[in-house]
């Protein structure tokens, strides 16, 4: 089991992370975590740097792929190398995923025309531009092709692939060693819950 | 603000990433990831590194110390000078934390000695061999040392110290920020929770 998280200047940390901590309890997964160059790769926020051990061009095919977002997908639609890689790439895979605006790489990789998909609530519209028809979901499944919404939500995708790539046992287990048993202090995580207050705060910051 | 991250050969990444993502946030944030030689550090898994840009040694201050878990941690209770410099840094500030096991890194510097603390499921009689009292609940308060539950609770906890240290509007902001409405599929992310089968599924391996 191939596990491809592609890395790029400016990505945010915890897309690649949270499914990664799932994923890589997969039976024989092989979790690869690759950019343009292997090194470290710096997070959109800039304190925290991921290492790449593979170069994008060293990697021909992927069982699953987990593209993760933040600025950094943002800055990259336009990147025809990596979109490209991203089409060889899917060609292969059993899952081609996204977490957060990581689905603005796969519209612009042409992956989503026509298909229901998710992405961070701030970037709906920019997903649309790609064809694609933003469903308010946290996990969006179209066959093969699985999207997912703002940053945090990458963990719950990950269990979904893994109940998909292992079995509902194994998933729950996973669950289970992630401790993933969520008590946030507040009811603030998605636009229709958080408070006009909140929202203002977002909108100034 | 300075938020310190030690890191360890065998932490677990989550544990790390996941407070970061919210704390990074936080009005001034100084985020700095230490470890005992600057460069990158690998994780339990093996597949990932994050890199530390400071030696511990550097760091003798911080406003906020988060000590992620891990076979790390574990590995980590008899190194004294990591302990001496968890001590040295927690005599500076304002709140000491730990997700999962790096709270038996708190116990064996003698922090939790008589204070309520949690830790991941699996490690309970590790925490209290330190004199702590486990207190089954994903965050636990003693003034301030914070300590949270396993992996994922970090970012719960992470919320709560964003509300000790920004305010209720700024901590539910950051929660909007990485759409942190979670939805796992499964409800199996507590030992009282999860199913026999899973829970033998977790002890077979």
């Amino acid at each position: 089991m191939r596990i491809v998280i592609p890395l790029f200047d400016q990505f945010t940390a915890l897309d690649a992370v949270g499914p990664y901590e799932v994923l890589r309890m997969l039976p024989d997964a092989d979790v690869v975590f690759a950019a343009a160059t292997p090194g470290p790769v710096v997070d959109g926020a800039g304190p925290l740097s991921l290492v790449a051990t593979a170069a994008l061009g060293e990697i021909t095919a992927a069982d699953l792929l987990v593209v993760p977002g933040g600025r950094g997908a943002r800055l990259n639609v336009g990147n025809e190398e990596l979109l490209d890689w991203i089409r060889r790439v899917h060609a292969t895979t059993r899952w081609t995923t996204s977490v957060c605006t990581g689905s603005l790489l796969l519209g612009a990789a042409g992956l989503l025309k026509g298909l229901e998909a998710t992405t961070h609530w701030s970037a709906v519209a920019d997903l649309e531009s790609y064809g694609a028809v933003y469903t308010p979901r946290r996990v969006v499944e179209q066959g093969r092709i699985i999207t997912s919404a703002g940053v945090s939500s990458g963990i719950d995708m990950a269990l979904r692939l893994a109940e998909l790539a292992a079995g509902r046992v194994a998933a729950e287990a996973y669950q289970l060693l992630i401790e993933y048993d969520p008590q946030p202090p507040f009811d603030s995580g998605s636009l229709a819950k958080a408070s006009q207050e909140v929202r203002d705060f977002v909108a100034a910051r």
